[in-house]
């Protein structure tokens, strides 16, 4: 998404009107008709990254996920794959779990009337369901979601045609790696979280998208990360050219929140991916960052237009996590990351609805990657919005 | 209102489509907008059951009541004789009882600028109101809202020109029970609270009176009713036919959630009332349940498209009540069936809303019955739903 | 605003109807799309009472304030000007004060890039700013409001082209008291604040005009103040005829809570002016009393359709506040009438929207000059409403 721009060299389409671009108007960020345009015209339409592939250890065992106004069901049937399913009964509605996570033997069974499904949504049993013979049990199976396992999380789309997940998610760590290699260097799949921490954020979700993607404000908030990355100290972000990550101080011993020794390197990584940290956003909502000991990945999930719960899991090495290691030094660096730039965002929340902001705000060049992001989602909300 | 079916015959016109219906859409139970259409035609127009003829214990004792959006004031007048009002200053709009219960002398007095209004509405004292010669008395007295005193409830109708009484409450009973003799056989007007419950349901109406309509759940979710009643394992509500009452099982000797004897036998009830348990729905908002020794009578009030509160009171002979007898055994088994009940109604609330619920869900044939009462919904609603 | 009524003239306009005349209908309270028209077409164009001049005591020291949807930032510049601004940050929108109150020392820097603005609002600093010439400092500075000091208050209007302060604000104070000078007899500019009562009132804000425009209620409500002021329980207001003041009860010493002696007499009132209240309002949210050693200085700030904040000041000579006298049986007696005045709209905000209030209540003769206020109210909010 923001391959084309390099700094300071201000792409003509972009800079037309000078140092200054339009940001969206305030009604994207406040506008529940917006939101929900949002919803219809993006969340409901791409892969969505759900949960972690490890939260579903094996056959029957379950987690529920809100993704935009659904609740989804993921579990793995008999042969280990994934599955997902609208989290609603066929018979009456009833929600077949509410338990955000758990296990069944071989079967969900509704506690409202008892129509039973198998772990691949067929259903298989109903009070008097032999005397219905006209009852197809594949048509009154659970309805299905779009699956997806990649780096070691399920991705979800609720679409009943969705999207290329090479030519929309992949494309979008392409796009900013040069190659899928640069991120298969880091096995992410097979990473371990040694952390997961819950933000609940009242603001926008795209207020924390234009947050991460620029580093216009790193000098003014994050004094530990620009600390450990010197070069963010200038406003220029780690997403602002290809394959660019950005390179740790000279006295900078690891990614920790006061520049101590990290873990043990993950070993497939290129040397040049060394003393260096990546970031890049895969649209709708996911962030991903990677550095030579650790990878930290972001699930952002919106509520409302003004809420947005934020999921963050530190991965490590499997035997780092199995070692129980003290991970908190890398772990507070980049919660302290995401406490400034939640706090960010809660404090411009309330100006969206300003008179003031009507026409939106402004984007200063080492910003104008933004516009990107913004054209992409009015484009995706259409008349809707 | 479920009069004509009978179980395994399939009404033609029900069940032309095979084993499922369809139920409602699942907007008529999300849209503040159906939830106003609702409250426009249907609870501002028929009789509402209200309150408990003996809360109102003599002149000048009063309750307060909402009754779809309006707060009303139920008293009796000097003769006894029950009235009700909207609960509304005419002069500046206060609102004259805050209270739920209380007293008057003779009057009620608004709190504001003191119009006093006798038991009969009318106003009868006003600061400056000799002053004020062409202000008419009975003119500018409190608006009445229609009330009819049956079965010990005080029922009220908020529409100018209430329908009659006899072709809505009363046919609702006749429809069930095939006469009026069977319930006024329970004496309920003389029979007294022993428990009252408040339930405050998380859950659209409709959905509690679909369940209270149907069985196909009882063998699911009641194990202590169904132990009473062992027809009811077989998914056959007992409103399914004219007149049926459903047995008690063999070792059971009285309606209590251990199946333990019950309280005294009410006198005037019949021998095939006996070791029976008759239930019916009273279009909009009550269920009559009725067994030798009590009767237990649920007033449903909607407070709003996702939140019901239910008031149910377990009446039993007033030596019963009086002597201070054990009741708990009773009671405690349909507490147990409410909350079962609307636990189920809960979980069905949110997925109301769910993209896959658009069209609503399906009813098999034990629940076709349930269909006609959402035609009438539908046919009380019209075009505004 | 009620200059030219006169009690028991009832005028042939108001009165053609007999002795009743219709209030506003009951959506104007409780209508979100009636108050929206009522925050666009009053709120939003007129002069509002914003906070006390003394707040402000030097340049740098801030306070932030609602006034209709917006937050302003109010501070001094270096020359001890007062200026008022939009609290947005004209690049992102950051809410540039979370604070109530504080102190900068020449500058606002918005804590998320770190623009920063002098106290004369012009854009003084940002990261890269030299590299971006073509921004323009006054152009991208804060957003003006208009501001001016009067009575020892800050006032703002936040329409480009405030209207005249002469023709609102001073006017509604000349109709009611005949001139300025009964007013600045009191020389409300020095007097200091002895106490500040915030009240949080779940009414909408014209519930709280017309009940102080009308002393219909004081004989019910309002057993201190009618016994200091005996001519109120006639139910004429204080604001019917022009420049008339109540008088003090015989027995009386002070305005107090129990009539007890007050404090020292404000030196430049008039003979007239002594042993006698005023009061009047100033639209659409300033109420004044004012009695011979203090000045009550209430302030309302509508939230929402249905709640109001109602800030009031008790002011007294300097001298009374840096002596520490006890000021608390003034303080007491108005703050027992506000308590009781708002418990009475609150008791009215749930009525607006009964179908029975559809059209409104009346108003009796006391209370016709009420109208007056409606139909400004209908004047201003238009078609919007």
């Amino acid at each position: 998404m923001t391959a084309t721009i390099e700094p300071g060299a201000h792409p003509a389409a972009l800079t037309a009107q000078g140092s200054l671009l339009r940001t969206l108007p305030g009604r994207a960020y406040v506008d529940p008709a917006f939101f929900a345009a949002e919803q219809d015209g993006i969340f409901d339409q791409m892969w969505i990254c759900a949960v972690r592939s490890d939260d579903l250890s094996g056959p029957g065992r379950f987690k529920t996920v809100q993704i935009s106004r659904e609740s989804i069901l993921l579990t793995r049937n008999r042969k280990g794959e994934v599955r997902g399913y609208f989290n609603v009964c066929r018979h009456r509605g009833a929600r077949l779990c509410l338990e955000e996570s758990g296990e069944v033997k071989r079967a969900f069974q509704c506690p409202y009337h008892a129509w039973t499904y198998d772990l691949d949504g067929k259903l298989i049993a109903a009070p008097n369901l032999t005397s219905m013979p006209d009852i197809d049990r594949v048509e009154y199976g659970l309805h299905h979601v779009a699956v997806r396992e990649w780096l070691g999380y399920v991705w979800v789309c609720l679409a009943p045609q969705p999207p290329s997940f090479e030519a929309t998610v992949q494309q979008d760590v392409i796009d900013r790696l040069g190659d899928l290699a640069s991120i298969d260097a880091y096995d992410i799949e097979h990473l371990q979280p040694g952390r997961r921490i819950h933000y609940d954020v009242q603001a926008n979700w795209k207020l924390i998208i234009e947050n991460f993607m620029e580093c216009y404000h790193c000098a003014t908030i994050h004094p530990e990360l620009t600390e450990v990355l010197p070069e963010f100290a200038n406003g220029y972000a780690a997403q602002y050219f290809v394959g660019h990550g950005a390179e740790f101080g000279e006295e900078i011993e690891g990614f920790t929140v006061d520049g101590s020794a990290g873990l043990g390197k993950i070993p497939g990584i290129q040397e040049e991916q060394d003393r260096r940290y990546y970031a890049m956003t895969v649209r709708p909502q996911v962030f991903i960052n990677l550095v030579p000991d650790h990878v930290i990945f972001h699930r952002l999930f919106p509520m409302a237009e003004d809420r947005t719960i934020v999921e963050c899991d530190w991965l490590y090495l499997p035997d780092v996590v199995a070692s129980g290691k003290d991970v908190s030094s890398s772990v507070e660096l980049f919660d302290r990351v995401n406490r400034q730039d939640f706090d960010a965002c809660e404090r411009c929340q309330p100006s969206m609805s300003s008179s003031q902001y009507a026409e939106g705000g402004v984007l200063v060049p080492t910003e104008h990657h933004i516009r990107i992001f913004h054209d992409w989602v009015l484009d995706r909300v259409g008349d809707l919005g």
